[in-house]
């Protein structure tokens, strides 16, 4: 397999995270590739015309995106139990995944404003619509930390995987500090080896 | 099941003809909601912390969130086959749900842009980034039609809301005009009452 690379996106983590935890990170041919929201990447456009990360390319030929449907292709191949099958986990933990993506959005989007876009055109407002959404999100992790218990599964990787892009990104909302409950459930998935190691292109 | 519903929006819309497929719209109460990418909507807060619509609260009180989690939610809950249970057909199922969606994600941040936005502040990069995005989109599903053909599901369903979307939004791209192949296969789809019909709160 083949998937389009960054080594900071952190939906690229996500698939990463899983693809360890699945024994499939072997598997997978990492490709350098430079998404942007507004200088676009020829060569994801020609396997994903969105031109996002991550895209991958399976050994049969199939491009998949997004994060989400990689991740459930990677658990079905690895024959994993990431996804729980049916039944009220299966929702319990896809929403918790779209919680995670969510926030990824927002910081995502809050860093386009405020690196990216030209210093003159930023609006403070957007920006604080972002951060409100990524702390009213926080906040109930942090109220309802039991939705984080139970075997590891997809939901639990994603919002490790965005609180480590907020800790890469955002250090200065210091979320560890501010959510404790939060901080204290998550702990044993950001302590895994798959979520807590730095992956990089082969030099 | 309660659903927090804006009629204009393309995901609500999405949940809605997927209801309306198997037969599950009577049973779920439209919620009047304001969602708002800077005035966040606090009712809608209180069942999904990101404060988006669609947000489905299920008759055992689960609160599921976002559309392609309560769109299987309800592919489950009918029985229906909008959702192909495993194999190529799904991942080639569930990628084109992820282009359907951004393309309406490529068109929301475009409309933010130009309609909520200060004009002073608007960045015409980023619109031109987010409209190219679009663009590829369509060139590609124009170009590979067929990945449309076959039994109704999931991912024909997003596209056609993503191209409703563009008609009601964004006209003047007249997307069938540019794109003949994908306007001829995506027709039927778009000419199912599910999929044509106009929904409102009721009065």
């Amino acid at each position: 397999m083949k998937l389009h690379f960054a080594p900071t996106s952190p939906y690229v983590r996500k698939c990463m995270v899983v693809a360890d935890e699945l024994g499939l990170s072997d598997r997978i041919t990492l490709l350098a590739s430079s998404a942007h929201p507004v200088n676009r990447d020829a060569s994801i456009i020609a396997n994903n015309p969105l031109g996002k990360v991550p895209t991958l390319v399976t050994d049969d030929g199939m491009a998949l995106y997004d994060s989400r449907v990689i991740c459930e292709y990677l658990n079905d191949l690895g024959g994993g139990q990431l996804f729980p099958a049916s039944g009220a986990a299966r929702w319990r933990a896809m929403t918790l995944q779209s919680l995670g993506d969510g926030i990824l959005d927002a910081a995502l989007l809050t860093r386009y404003e405020n690196m990216v876009r030209p210093e003159a055109l930023r609006w403070a407002e957007w920006t604080a619509g972002k951060l409100d959404a990524i702390h009213t999100s926080l906040s109930y992790l942090n109220q309802h930390s039991s939705v984080l218990a139970g075997e590891l599964h997809i939901g639990q990787i994603t919002v490790a995987c965005a609180l480590k892009y907020l800790d890469f990104r955002f250090p200065e909302l210091a979320w560890n500090q501010a959510y404790p409950a939060l901080a204290q459930a998550i702990a044993p998935v950001l302590a895994r080896d798959s979520v807590s190691k730095e992956r990089a292109l082969p030099a």
